[in-house]
């Protein structure tokens, strides 16, 4: 029997009460002793007692890792004694789908934290970014999860968006890749990879957490839904979380067109979609689209929404009352549980010899020596060199090192916001359970003499320490300033969920220290470790040198340290923009001429450091680009190949990152002004180059022409090999041949590059 | 004969070339001696030569009198003199269309400058609007123009956005009845008014001028384009200018849909439908969906554009070429033409007996006593007090005043970016034409003793004099502190078209002078002399009193010196919200719930002062709400009537302005929080007390629904008469009953106001 058919099979015989439960989670703890779980109290109230949860069935389980500190071994005991009791408890003896959170890593106490997602971006390493997913996949299985709440895939829109951290980055083509590498992981690991946050939550007016998205219908198609198309179709993820916000008026929870019609019927997903946290009832509280919650119910359900998470609440005694009253349709009851039950079956979950751990509890190791080699490896390759004037970097041995900065001995300023110690907030009697060492301890091995002062706080108004740091700078050769952010939940930090900034100047008084110790004259290597980029015009230009970590994880601080020093060469590319004007916003890259220029506004729009853009302490050459075959007809329903070699031209290994920009001089909308269609991560020793090449499907030209259509149009275009959006290395220009064509489900998302090495001569 | 049969006997008869001639401008300049107009120069590039512009006729003449200081009298007979011209040299003898801009009064040398647009929002009084604008239009008239391109009925989104100052606020309700007003007091003296800018322009993302706009259909059809609706329908307006923005990839330019489909087919309008200056062009050059000017100009003719402005360019030569080449039809040229000969035959320049000036250029008089007293009037009724601790103001006598500040001593600080003086920029050799005393001018008669400082510049850096500003605040009882903008345009100002803000902190170093006096203990009443909001949390929360005057016009400065010092009695209310931090825009207080709350985000959008906020020197009680008839039952397709009694408490004459808001707690879509639906201005004498009353029609309580219909939704709503958006005295809750109501065409756009007064006691 297939999945559907075991699920047909049990919904006739299952009352409404048993149908209901497996719709449902409830939050949960895993008790320290290995007991089982606790429902946990939330801020939108208590939660159902155990027994009554169970009675009926449980569908879910939601957070027995991420709720509070237990030891894993413990935890996986726990989770094992509920699901025994969640079957015992009821008719059809279902065991629950358990859930965790897993964005840097498996959301548990004393898990490997890894680099936060906008380091995936920077790494531009898809296939590394699969293996960290696989990893972390597999810690969650030992420990009896099912699900996965990651990755997040909307594209980043407004830099002031608290959870501009948690994004990929600010170019659908990056975010769908790394993406869909991170789903690849996830679920070949055998945990249902959930994409976040279906759609548009990235777009909140004013970059504040929750506000209504102003957007029209092709920015939506264009920018914002690809990441998620290619992490389903490339990816295989089985679950969606819909967005919290509304788009144009319309909560997206309460929208059939893009959760059922879109989602369902266009891209042919058959997974099963929940719901984020506690956002059915917000339809009621919040959007006030739904008069109570037996409405909100109906209206989520009559869209598309599957599961209510995370604990019951308008899917318990209201969603029954309303069935009874026949206001909801059974048919819409029937339709999620079809979807809840089969992906059951296909976790194995209905199965005779279903176990809720699938070894010993007693091996459950979350954060072994592999899992942090993994995490470095990964932070090694996301830091950004941004700017490197006179070769300051790395830091020349003999020489006397100021650190100094609120984040500089902060291990805290590593992690995401989605990491368990940030995430959960402080648990001093239990400590952090991890070695997890700050830049200072990092690098004072490696810089005999390192002198440190912390100049002021992350987000304080205190200004009292700035004089020390100054002095200390003063009499220093050079000086390490490291500053940024701390990531917590909705007003802990100055990064993450519910943490969102007016503008983009530093936290607190930050931005003073730095303009202060710039004033010494001694040279300056700023390093940034945040989750969104801020403002690097103005104050903070005379840095001679700057580095930028976007939260690089549990063993950020050492590649930080291997960084400045030089035992890593930096090969990390910027995911997203970072502005010169800390107000103006918002502003990516991804936008058409008229949102980029500068004569018809006083305000210029103009970068810093615009996305892609990364230097290395090596150098790379690029040469002899051009259309295989040497023709500059491409058919609107064929493929062209580029290539391009680069050469590692330095002293050093290194490695290059080939990025292909589309430009799009005219079309019947207005198009941005370059975007990104395929990108190779090149790793060249010293001396080594590499052909480069990239097999282009027209159809990754296509877009939302003004019909509302996806099509793939003629005309003149130019393919650009880049060293950034803003920087061509070389221009190839073509010609789409033929009529308008267009194009429905898309077959090809990618532009696949294909690299020839050669070896440096005398090392071959 | 209708003008359009006169038109349609025309048209065979005509070659391209002189139809295609009489929808082109050339943007002229009369002559300081009286002898004709001539070609103006401008960025991009020059017009044709007079002899050859005029040969086949010329359909339109662009900004006679706001290109350069030419004596009004001499402007009138040059423009006579070229009329004749043109009349002369082509075969039909169709004079020109002559337009000039209007927005704070006729744009000519040596006109009455009035208030700018945000201050005709503040004044809540569409019937002094009305007088205003007819006064502008016979002022206009004389001088021998027949189209004014104004009012902006642009709904503000984005305080940032440098032509803020332009818009009449940021509520569609408002918007719409003040902008109608000022429509209908032009279009009574003969003038065609012309709407701008149709539509979307004041949402451009970051409030960068000309940046693509993101819009959803709902946003656009709710708060977009009221306005323009009401201001066709109330007000009558015969002509409207498109937006140079895109909205959600499509330039408006090109848009068929908006400029054809909506505006002509829907909304019946048979008006002319103008090129913004320039923007023709810029579908080729800026938003790239056209391949070349012939191209741009087919695109334009077929979305319905008419008539191409300021001077011929794509409908020259490239247009003609497309024409013969068979790629734009010629039946596009007809349609166009068929409206701007109607409008000709309309306004007698097709009359055997027309003359090019109503009655002799030696009377054209355009800044008489009559014009100032009403500019004054409107001054005196615009000036917002937000703040007033203590009793501050007005000003007690015998009280040592210092006046300080950047904008306290420019009397340019009166004027908006479309005054002439602003507008054209610095002709020292002229002078400004104008009696157009500064604050400090006009407060000093008023004020004995008053000392003066300015402190600090408008924008430089320059922190030098804030010391002796400081001293001299600190030596004093009390300080005006006048801060603001200057008005300019393309960066020559801090506010006007081109000048936009990355954010609302005060320009230059404002703020910083405004912390230093502050500080001083010393009282301040603030004094915002400014084009868009300031922020006016943090910083500068600590002044006492603080008055806001939207550039309040050439007789501003004696407006403000009279409600200082307590000879008028403020009345203004806020048409912006003002808000409370520089960053975190867009946000305006039309949001619904989730825009608005605080709970979610560390980003607190709540606003330092609501919209509609106004104080007063006397005090006014509400009393006595109530629905009349007392049924609480609203047919969706029926009316409701409401009425509160407000009585001046005080001691002083006033007027209190009674608004009428609409919440809509539960809706298919989302909806703000309350929307204006009535207002009415309501003076009172001391003592005295009226029973004000609206007419609702259920129309009004109409939005658009998930299916992108208008529709009248039945179900709870509340009425709320109140102070401001966020002060209600008087809440009433109604049900709308019936079905589901789509409303198509709106008949009722308004809920009138009717007041009944009952003088105080012992008056009457």
């Amino acid at each position: 029997m297939s999945p559907t058919e075991r699920a047909d099979a049990l919904i006739p015989l299952m009352t409404l009460e048993e149908k209901v439960a497996q719709l449902v989670g409830v939050w949960v703890g895993a008790d320290a002793s290995g007991g089982g779980v606790a429902p946990h109290q939330t801020d939108m109230g208590s939660g159902p007692e155990w027994d009554d949860a169970i009675r009926q069935g449980l569908g879910q389980l939601t957070r027995p890792f991420g709720t509070a500190p237990v030891d894993p071994v413990a935890g996986a005991r726990s989770l094992a004694a509920s699901q025994d009791e969640i079957v015992r408890a009821s008719r059809f003896g279902i065991p629950a789908q358990v859930h965790e959170e897993c964005l840097t890593g498996f959301a548990a106490w004393r898990a490997t934290v890894y680099p936060a997602p906008l380091s995936w971006g920077a790494s531009f390493d898809p296939e590394l970014i699969e293996e960290v997913a696989g990893r972390i996949g597999r810690s969650m299985r030992a420990a009896g999860i099912h699900q996965g709440l990651a990755p997040v895939v909307d594209v980043t829109r407004d830099y002031r968006w608290g959870r501009t951290e948690e994004t990929i980055g600010e170019d659908p083509y990056l975010v769908g890749t790394v993406g869909a590498a991170y789903v690849r992981g996830l679920e070949g690991a055998g945990i249902v990879a959930t994409l976040k946050h279906f759609a548009g939550y990235s777009a909140s007016r004013g970059g504040r957490n929750l506000a209504p998205v102003a957007m029209g219908r092709r920015e939506l198609a264009d920018v914002v839904l690809p990441p998620f198309e290619m992490a389903l179709r490339l990816g295989g993820a089985r679950s969606v979380m819909h967005s919290y916000t509304e788009i144009d008026g319309v909560p997206v929870a309460a929208d059939e067109s893009l959760l059922t019609g879109l989602l369902r019927d266009e891209w042919g997903f058959d997974g099963t979609l929940v719901a984020d946290y506690f956002a059915i009832r917000f339809l009621e509280r919040l959007h006030r689209v739904a008069a109570d919650a037996g409405e909100a119910a109906g209206i989520a359900l009559r869209a598309g929404i599957d599961v209510e998470l995370p604990t019951v609440d308008t899917f318990g005694a209201p969603l029954i009352e309303a069935l009874k009253a026949g206001t909801v349709d059974e048919a819409l009851i029937d339709r999620a549980l079809r979807r809840v039950l089969a992906q059951k079956a296909e976790l194995g979950l209905l199965d005779e010899d279903w176990r809720p751990l699938p070894g010993p509890a007693e091996e459950v190791r979350l954060d072994d020596e592999e899992s942090q080699e993994l995490a470095l490896r990964l932070a090694r390759e996301a830091i950004v060199l941004l700017r490197n004037e006179d070769g300051l970097l790395p830091l020349a041995a003999g020489r006397k090192v100021a650190l100094v900065g609120p984040v500089a001995d902060d291990p805290m300023a590593m992690l995401g916001c989605y990491a368990f110690p940030a995430h959960v907030g402080p648990h001093p009697e239990h400590g952090l359970g991890l070695d997890l060492p700050s830049l200072r301890e990092s690098l004072q091995g490696l810089v005999p003499g390192l002198a440190y002062a912390r100049g002021c706080g992350i987000s304080d108004g205190d200004t009292s320490g700035i004089a020390e740091a100054v002095a200390l700078a003063a009499e220093s050769d050079v000086c390490v300033l490291a500053v940024g952010d701390r990531a917590g939940l909705f007003g802990r930090g100055t990064s993450g969920e519910g943490c969102d900034a007016t503008d983009l100047r530093l936290p607190g008084v930050q931005a003073e220290l730095v303009q202060a110790v710039l004033a010494t004259g001694t040279p300056v290597v700023l390093v940034l470790l945040a989750g969104r980029p801020y403002a690097l015009g103005g104050e903070v230009d005379a840095a001679k040198a700057v580095l930028f970590g976007f939260f690089p994880g549990q063993r950020g601080g050492q590649a930080l340290a291997e960084v400045l020093t030089g035992a890593v060469n930096p090969t990390g590319r910027l995911p997203v923009s970072v502005p010169r004007d800390a107000g103006g916003l918002p502003a990516t890259y991804l936008a058409p001429p008229l949102g980029r220029r500068s004569d018809v506004s006083s305000v210029d729009p103009t970068p810093a450091y615009p996305f892609g853009h990364g230097l290395s302490y090596t150098a790379y050459e690029w040469s002899d680009a051009r259309v295989q075959g040497g023709s500059t007809q491409w058919p609107v329903d064929g493929e062209v190949a580029v290539e391009v070699t680069v050469r590692n031209t330095g002293e050093r290994d290194g490695a290059e990152v080939v990025q292909l920009y589309l430009h799009d001089p005219v079309a019947q909308t207005t198009r941005p002004e370059v975007r990104l269609i395929g990108y190779a991560r090149v790793p060249l020793a010293a001396g080594e180059s590499a052909r480069v090449s990239f097999t282009v499907p027209a159809d990754v030209t296509s877009f939302t022409g003004t019909h509302g259509r996806r099509i793939v149009e003629p005309g003149a275009v130019e393919l650009r090999l880049g060293r950034s959006c803003a920087e061509a290395a070389a221009t190839l220009p073509l010609r789409l041949t033929g009529s308008e064509r267009e194009v429905g489900h898309r077959r090809h998302l990618r532009a696949p590059a294909h690299i020839d090495r050669n070896p440096p001569e005398g090392r071959g």
